[in-house]
């Protein structure tokens, strides 16, 4: 229940992003609904496909009104109002924290192991967004500068693995969503990054 | 029965279409023919997965003999005739009618609801040309201009649903495959497009 | 057992291959280990979804700590010395031949018919490279210059086929695994090429 709300507000916050980056694409309104489609169930399907459970969005159609929905009011809007320079890595920063954790605390409740509930958190919750960008033919923003994406993943879904012994629910989760948006929509704001790694050598021809 | 017959014609004008997309790319022979199997694969592949049943082509191996001998005869064609301008978007037309109708149906056997249904044709006949684009580094077909692509895709499953409770099979799959296929053609053909979307703002840094 | 030790050298180099191709990408130490983690779970992923059995690394965590441990390792490495030009097309050769062969294998003990066998290995081998440069924003390097490379996958998994009768394990998975990356690392070595296929016309708009 909890659970499913996070799911669809991850949908929504994901729906609007894939809205805001195919709108940059000169596509016609359809193909903008497909695109905030496609972007806001990606992560959430390779999480159910991975685990090998029952496609969320298949079984509920509520998902795929809350997200055709999401999607036009973001057209509708546009029309009245100029969306901020930062909004698209707003909605993904959400997103992107949402996923997560719903990815950590299915990966959780199956049992596995803590290295793969932080992994399988972090893949749930980058491949939105990267869909998204991959379709739109843009650099995935895993890979832009002023960074901290995966970091933020990989950090807030341990945080989450390590109080959800500790504090009643939901809180972990809460806690680990924040987390997550907190890290990423700070970097967004003041540009912060982590050292980059440079490989010299091993250039391909 | 039928269906695998649309099946079997979708493989195999996806795997023309992949073969002409990779053989603009200076791949050898076999490479060619991955990108069309790929191509050909994909978006029933997809379909497969998302609906938990056993893989299409996994079952029968008829399917990966109708791909490569069609990517092979396309290569071997080319030796003799130049293809005309727009043979890659005429093939990738058929392929998206015949996948889009094939991922509608199966879905609605499976019992699912009217939006699960258009959102799983269209998913299921886009995604064969857009993994065939991005492994071959092009702009996927669905964000060209003169577009018309997801909107067919759309139209032509919404159309299939409507009309399957009352014209005897297999007219609706006909009538769903000639509208996507003629809807797209004439956007290549007469460079019909619908109004734009443009959402101002919203740039990512 | 003889499987999983070749499955664990896949997804060490694939991890290597994937942290060289991220650092040259101005990722943070996070980034990096991320997208090691998806180019060297990428192709047994896919292999498992196609079959329908578990996800290889949700079972066993011993992937995810030889995968991590890799990554970091190569990352710190290369604060020392500096990699040889060709060391991420020699990983990516590595984890080629692994992987074609896993997928093969697994494909050939579900009784799967010869062309399925040959296909399977190929897309498994080939897939856990496409998506790390799809990743990084590359080329992939099945499309690169100076090629023999789903050639190479065809050529192994096609001998490890036929001698597979003939001689005891694991001598067959080993001889397939040694043709391709002979195949592919003499390619790489002397520039060696199969000749290109180019189909004149087909252009998109």
């Amino acid at each position: 229940m909890w659970l499913q709300l996070v799911d669809l507000f991850g949908v929504a916050v994901f729906a609007v992003s894939g809205a805001l980056a195919a709108g940059r694409k000169q596509l016609d309104l359809l193909g903008v609904v497909v695109i905030a489609i496609v972007a806001s169930i990606g992560g959430g399907t390779l999480r159910d496909l991975l685990i090998d459970r029952p496609v969320f969005w298949l079984s509920d159609p509520s998902y795929l009104y809350v997200i055709i929905s999401a999607g036009l009011a973001t057209v509708w809007l546009s029309r009245y109002t100029r969306f901020p320079e930062k909004s698209l890595q707003v909605a993904d920063a959400l997103g992107l924290a949402f996923f997560s954790i719903s990815g950590a605390r299915i990966a959780e409740s199956a049992g596995m192991p803590g290295v793969t509930v932080v992994v399988m958190g972090t893949i749930t919750g980058v491949f939105g967004g990267v869909i998204r960008d991959v379709l739109c033919a843009e650099i995935p923003m895993i890979l832009r500068k002023g960074n901290i994406y995966a970091t933020a993943a990989i950090a807030g879904t341990s945080i989450y693995l390590l109080i959800d012994p500790l504090l009643p629910r939901p809180w972990p989760s809460v806690v680990g969503m924040l987390t997550i948006a907190g890290l990423r929509l700070s970097a967004v704001a003041w540009n912060l990054s982590l050292p980059e790694i440079h490989i010299r050598g091993g250039t391909a021809k």
